[in-house]
């Protein structure tokens, strides 16, 4: 089954696109779970966010389709944080989740193949076993090339970045290349990857990461990219709303996931939830957090949402 | 001391350039080696490229200034994998070279930070533990910083993407941008970024990666970075021969490490170290491969090279 179409059974199933993003930041994690990370070491560290992982897994997994494991804040911790990222994707999976290894990996072909081979896998075929993962497009088409391939042969997924969520992401992306800004010409090539891809709905196993925080350049890759699964990060925390995201969506509801890491991990830490629940009950808070964002997206997604069915 | 000034010490310590990249790819092992990786696990894959990596270390340590980890070829293992990589960090910086981390890292601000904080660092001061690491520009300068930052509080290097040494790097770095290719303007901010962070020898912690496989972009490319060491793949086994990477040294035949790592790690299985070593001396092909390669930058390097020091 393409990867395409397992995303598609998952949204539909759960009814909504939310994708909770896992960065457990340590110096961020609850006081009960912190206090193991405060020990010091690189495997306490490790141990106290895999232990905050499990916990959120636990919470979202009936309620959303995906979650993306954020490497940077596992590899930080060493060679113990990454064995802890290996138990979190399994850990997921095996509760039902999706998985979308968010590394933003690349290098030159046979390297490139070589982190295609290892992230992307169903059960047992491939040590860290995730369903998908993002990489960069600055290495060009050969770069790209094996991981597209990888995808193919395992029903996973691949996320090129296209317009990133950050500020700073305008620097390069936002060059204009015959008129055109360089963004759009990366977004030309995956849609190009993308239709050579298709799976059952319409959609095919290359897509897009596109950040919420651009909405209007948000609507014009959605009609340069009509083929392209959108991965928008940037929801909350870093300022994108339910209706800048709206147009990422097409007419049934679908063709997009919208990321939020701290908004909902964190959201012990944030008005209502910290009055309402406080860090003792950060986990309720987790469960609040997700199910506004799938109301609030609900209430802004065309044809009434997914949420809504 | 400056990462600039660290790496140009130990280049003159050796009196060559010469970065080898350890890209233990499992099925290319030598047959005592692999006999290990073919039983299958991927604990015994990591044990069996750990080992081959150690050995490399105990043979160009006398010779060369550097080492260069490919992360792909360790992530792919798994987590094993990634726990032997830290330990060839640990086991590359006690044998004395300075351990550039090629992981093509990048992310938004705070999640470049979490790398940055895991990746670079001298002596117990990072899981990883390494001198310097590869980073992509896509995501832009606010991805940038992070990196730039932490390397100067703990005297460790970045050297960015600027023009890649595939085929396909062409695609989007050659763009024309206001009649300029896109890998111009990523130099000049390398260039400003290096400028910002320099050591007493005239270059910066901040440097750029270019492929020796356009020797005429790289001519031009160090005339438009004059204060960034360049960290140059391609030599070898892409192509790239010791004439074509003459142009990134300075006059004194500084400002430049050459990577080697197929070329290198795997001359038993070529011309004229097949013949003369085979694979039961496949160690004594890397030293062979190793001091060939100085001898040839040596012949082609400004000043007659730092080997004829």
């Amino acid at each position: 089954m393409n990867f395409a179409d397992r995303l598609q059974a998952a949204v539909e199933r759960c009814g909504n696109p939310v994708l909770v993003g896992l960065d457990p930041r340590w110096q961020s994690l609850p006081a009960k779970i912190a206090a193991r990370a405060a020990a010091g070491s690189g495997a306490d560290r490790a141990a106290a966010c895999e232990a905050f992982c499990r916990v959120v897994i636990d919470v979202v997994a009936p309620l959303v389709p995906a979650v993306k494991p954020q490497a940077a804040f596992f590899e930080q911790l060493g060679p113990e944080g990454m064995a802890a990222l290996g138990r979190v994707i399994q850990y997921a999976a095996e509760r039902g989740l999706l998985v979308i290894f968010d590394g933003k990996r690349n290098d030159i072909g046979s390297t490139a193949a070589a982190y295609a081979e290892g992230i992307l896998g169903s059960a047992g075929r491939s040590p860290w076993g995730a369903d998908a993962l993002t990489v960069s497009p600055y290495l060009g088409d050969d770069s790209l090339r094996p991981f597209v391939d990888v995808a193919a042969q395992r029903e996973a997924g691949v996320f090129v970045l296209v317009k990133t969520s950050n500020p700073g992401g305008a620097m390069f992306q936002d060059l204009q290349v015959a008129g055109r800004p360089l963004y759009r010409i990366v977004a030309d090539h995956v849609e190009n990857l993308a239709k050579a891809s298709l799976g059952q709905c319409g959609y095919g196993s290359v897509g897009a990461v596109v950040g919420a925080t651009w909405p209007e350049q948000l609507a014009g890759l959605r009609r340069a990219m009509p083929h392209a699964w959108f991965l928008v990060p940037g929801f909350g925390s870093q300022g994108g709303t339910a209706s800048d995201v709206a147009a990422a969506f097409d007419q049934r509801g679908l063709g997009a996931i919208v990321n939020n890491s701290r908004g909902i991990l964190f959201a012990y830490q944030r008005a209502p939830y910290a009055g309402r629940y406080g860090e003792a009950r950060w986990e309720d808070a987790v469960a609040a957090a997700t199910r506004e964002m799938i109301d609030l997206l609900a209430a802004n997604t065309p044809a009434g949402g997914l949420g809504s069915r």
